[in-house]
């Protein structure tokens, strides 16, 4: 398998079906569910998967739990090190509780306090650092090498794309075929992953990723055929800030994705409220793209049938109510 | 069957399994959810039935179908009316969407915009009235008399209690025996269809019925064995503001249920956004009072296999977000 720019790609379909058989035992096969109200909004048929009921409430734990278990047990016994502020961190926490394997994980020091929390609740190690004064994947690296840990990327791996596209496969193989799948994408492994999972179960399917507007550079990195950047953007997209794709997702996103598109932030905080107050279910902002991007008139999809990605439900309420109130009109 | 009372009792398990297979092909069979956090909070083995997601957003669209699809052609052909500001409105709107039924709806004028807006959205009529001149009964069965329609009621009626109680036979179905099952009560229609359910498939599983405690007339009632009533309770649970149970209700709760428990709001907004925040789905007041009793420790449920109706999750979004930012401690 070769990618349009020839270079081997280093992750194909049967590596997703080999993660499936390795998670099957450890993770939620997760629901999928249909909605006549978005149906009746959108015009087409709508499966969501919802992976916002995956365990610690988002995909993440598909990546991290598959590279974890092919870790040597030598390996296995170093422990592992990562870097995140967000689901990734607590999808390696788990994973490593599971496997039995110790997990450190680098911090900024500003990192909320619960997602702090909720990744020492499953046991891991937290090591904080000032975001002004160093890479947080320099301090990793450097952890790494100090203590014989194996790092576990949040996208740019082969075993971390596999185990994503997981959540694909299953939609699969409970829609059929589909014509369109929509994902989330910020460093890409999810939507690289689902793009293979779609190659081998559901060719004709058209595999689209969302990003927010404000951090866009997956779209302009697709249309450019050159990786592009971003720093910081701002956007209540929190799981989709990532600077840039990796080596191995935009490879990936070029070879299987047929398109890009983004959503703004105020569509995206409607979309997202829609879904909660519709379907009673609660997805987080990067989770709700997919479904911004259904709804946003861009995209052909009447009288399609359409997959929708819900990436992940971990979401600050307080913040989530702060929200809502203030798009309220006044009185 | 007879009660403790000795009159005959008008609905039996048979009625509920009848029920069954006249909703199957309209009603959502809702998920049953687990939750490995809720499970350690407790002590428990809890299995939720997601009733927050049936049609119309609650287990209101059982009973209001199973009714209204036993009509005659003609009495079908009449229409049919019933009294509510709250979810058995829409029910017996879409009930009547599906059935080709015209419904009219009395509603009090002070109704929520949302609520009244969701019920024409079904294709009804919505009749409003001063609540301070009058009784939404009283009008409803002048209607009736006057237009030839036929009343729906809430709860007090053989075809809605057997058809709320298919909400435990699938529960029952897919969990197989349990120790406990938590059933909010408001008039009691739930609670009772869902022990004559218990009765038919799980003899052995005690059914508590759950009441907000500013509205525990059905406790008092159970616990004097006389008819208690309570007049606009303040509580959050608007679905148990019912003034009392109905004759036919209070009998089978006699009859069939083990026992009768109440929580107050604090607690029942806790437990509601504890759902939402970990479990990943939204529940309204009402449909959070089996979790609340869940975890409020009057109970014995260490170690137990506990069942848990999560009745709907109709909250409008606004009015909890209120909420939960005013239960933040300051700071």
């Amino acid at each position: 398998m070769t990618s349009p720019a020839g270079d081997a790609l280093p992750v194909t379909y049967d590596d997703v079906a080999r993660a499936h058989l390795r998670l099957a035992p450890h993770a939620i096969r997760t629901p999928v569910m249909t909605s006549s109200t978005v149906d009746a909004r959108s015009g087409a048929r709508v499966f969501f998967k919802c992976e916002n009921f995956q365990r610690m409430g988002a995909f993440k734990f598909r990546g991290a739990f598959n590279a974890m278990a092919q870790l040597s047990p030598e390996e296995k016994s170093r422990g592992v090190v990562t870097y995140s502020s967000g689901n990734h961190a607590q999808a390696v926490a788990l994973a490593g509780r599971l496997l039995g394997i110790r997990a450190t994980i680098v911090m900024p020091a500003d990192a909320p306090r619960v997602k702090l929390a909720a990744t020492r609740g499953y046991g891991a190690e937290v090591i904080r650092y000032d975001p002004a004064s160093a890479s947080r994947e320099t301090i990793a690296r450097q952890l790494a090498a100090d203590r014989g840990l194996t790092v576990i990327p949040p996208f740019d791996d082969p075993r971390v794309v596999a185990g994503q596209g997981t959540a694909a496969k299953e939609l699969f193989e409970e829609t059929g075929p589909l014509d369109l799948l929509l994902v989330p994408c910020g460093g890409g492994g999810l939507l690289s992953g689902c793009a293979l999972a779609a190659q081998g179960l559901a060719p004709q399917c058209r595999v689209v990723g969302v990003e927010p507007a404000a951090g866009d550079d997956a779209l302009r990195s697709f249309r450019t055929g050159s990786l592009q950047r971003v720093r910081n953007p701002d956007t209540i997209a929190d799981g989709a800030r990532t600077e840039s794709l990796g080596t191995i997702t935009f490879a990936l996103i070029r070879a299987h994705v047929a398109d890009m598109t983004s959503v703004d932030d105020d569509a995206l905080l409607e979309a997202m409220f829609y879904l909660w107050e519709r379907m009673k279910i609660i997805v987080e902002p990067t989770g709700a793209l997919g479904a911004c991007a259904l709804f946003g008139g861009k995209l052909e999809v009447r009288g399609r049938r359409v997959g929708v990605l819900l990436s992940g439900g971990n979401v600050d309420l307080v913040w989530a109510a702060r929200r809502l109130l203030a798009s309220q009109p006044a009185g």
